[in-house]
């Protein structure tokens, strides 16, 4: 194998395909990353067998070849190099010769026949998205995955359309994200993708309004961004029936500034932090939220103008998951409704009708 | 006590002062930031003993008092609250009231009477140093201090006036740093100063052409910057004879570019990274040097233009002692001074004679 490439473009592809690899892995090969010259230049590809990237190098292919390299020194070596052009090149012992400049490297390879394929995925059922769209419903939903093995489809997002209407939704038994956005015409279907993957398709998604292509069968996904493929094995099992936990009626509703109750709770969250439970307490009554915690340390009270309507309320979270959610919803001003201090709230944007986040309140003693 | 301040006025105070406090200590009120109301505002002290740092800030005093507040948990308030005037008040249980606009805390206080004075140090030597200047010297030196304890004073550099020049001088037993400067009439003197006081220092000091105030007695040092006290024991003990320790005659010399000679290094370092020795070695004959090192992965080669003056050498460093010093050397040509491939390496600016860096090579198998 012999190629010569522009550094930059070859750390671009690295830095992509390094996403799917783990750090370490009992299968050598699953530390390296995949080089394959064809036609048109390289492909580069890395994998953990869950997850596996691909994407493309522009290249002047000199002799074809394949081979896997090891990905963090690779990387490491690539990117220190000079901006300037690079010349890879397979010598005998199983080495290649890496040349840029004045620098020259020798390096073991690995054979490129135990690389896993990337997985076929055909194109069963398929839908498009524009880029900064589909990072904006993955940064909308998928901080609420459970990080616990307990019950696994909950690690993953739901990803279904219904009726033309694309819904989201992650859920860990304290809370849900549902995101829902109108799409054109596609098919009914439903897909759990693991919570893991979609954090890495976020990474390399831009903000561009470029269409990002999403095909699947019944075991895997795989997102098409310009030159890149993400492949990632989808969750089995059914989705919890997540409409039957959102409340469909509510005793009070208020709406309030996103910006001065996310700081007001970062600072009352600032007297709960020794205890796992982040506890603070809310009394809402008429036009005025306060804001309460107190520790060992002392404790603390912020209040707040809001909107309300309904029934005075005391309640109580866990400020964690309430700011999570002030972090990720869109519109400015933004709208509670709750019914009382044992059932769920839901918080959503005051005006558009395109998300509903659910909190569990605390229970607490009086 | 009752005063009234900015909250940014506050925020920096609390950040200068925390620098001498460390996380946790065995007394609770070293982990606390002392403050005392005066008639032009307010002192805050913190301290671990060894290190002291006291500075003021403007308040509006209403009721003089003194007391000691847990450092990071009132740090981390202060800096959430609004962007406004911060109203402080003693109550009654040894509780404080700090209020901000809508925000209001009660925290438990300690009592001021158990955090030390910060030592006196009377004015018995002393010097007057460009706080750019003060920043430049530690930075050039303050990295090559011992960081075990076997010779504890080896933990500091050496700061010494000699017939009006300035040096300081730090060595770990591997490699040396002197950096020296010449001043107006000051009398001689020599101290040593914890390494650790000094990245304190340098981490409060600015750009800024105005005066560091620098005096010290036997056993303690004070650094006046602007309204910032700085205050450290001094280390004890005599330093090491270190002129006797730099070569007075040299082989081989050569000049060459810091960047090109710093991004090399850093790539043949890539190689030798798995061992603690960070070994590379360096072929040196007439205007070309190569670099070389080789693991089980693989190896490296570079090669560089110099300009270079004597006997051909073949001579190993650890990378690591050569980056350190081409990090802090200033101008973009230096300097090397060469006799074996056993004898220490002298590195030094090519034009301005005001540092000189020495480094042991690494014995090799030939």
């Amino acid at each position: 194998m012999h190629f010569r490439c522009e550094k930059k473009d070859l750390v671009e592809g690295i830095s992509t395909v390094q996403k799917a690899i783990q750090g370490k892995s009992t299968m050598q090969v699953l530390e390296g990353i995949y080089i394959e010259t064809t036609s048109e230049g390289l492909i580069l590809r890395g994998t953990d067998i869950d997850l596996s990237i691909e994407t493309k190098v522009p290249a002047t292919v000199v002799e074809d070849g394949t081979i896997v390299i090891d990905s963090k020194l690779f990387g490491e070596i690539v990117r220190k190099l000079p901006n300037s052009e690079v010349d890879v090149l397979t010598t005998e012992n199983n080495t290649i010769t890496v040349t840029c400049e004045n620098s020259v490297f020798n390096l073991l390879f690995l054979n490129a026949d135990d690389f896993p394929d990337l997985p076929e995925i055909g194109r069963e059922s398929g839908v498009e998205i524009r880029e900064s769209l589909l990072k904006n419903l993955i940064t909308a939903t998928n901080f609420a995955v459970a990080l616990d093995e307990a019950r696994p489809i909950l690690m993953g997002v739901l990803f279904e359309v219904k009726n033309s209407v694309l819904n989201m939704v992650a859920l860990d038994g304290y809370r849900l994200a549902l995101r829902t956005e109108n799409l054109d015409s596609v098919d009914d279907f439903s897909v759990v993708i693991p919570g893991k993957t979609l954090n890495e398709v976020n990474k390399i998604l831009s903000d561009s309004t470029e269409n990002v292509s999403i095909s699947f069968n019944d075991n895997h996904i795989m997102f098409r961004i310009k030159d890149t493929k993400i492949v990632s094995r989808l969750l089995s099992g059914d989705f919890i029936k997540y409409e039957s936990i959102l409340p469909s009626d509510y005793r009070l509703s208020f709406t309030t500034s996103k910006a001065v109750l996310h700081d007001s709770i970062e600072r009352a969250s600032l007297m709960s932090k020794d205890g796992t439970s982040n506890l603070i307490k809310m009394n809402i009554d008429g036009g005025r939220m306060v804001i309460t915690s107190n520790s060992q340390f002392g404790k603390v009270r912020e209040e707040l103008s809001i909107t309300s309507k309904g029934e005075p309320i005391e309640i109580a979270f866990n400020s964690r998951y309430l700011i999570d959610v002030l972090k990720v919803i869109e519109e400015d001003e933004i709208m509670f409704e709750m019914t009382s201090s044992v059932s769920p709230c839901i918080i959503k944007n005051r005006i558009k009708d395109n998300c509903k986040y659910l909190v569990l309140p605390v229970r607490i003693a009086r």
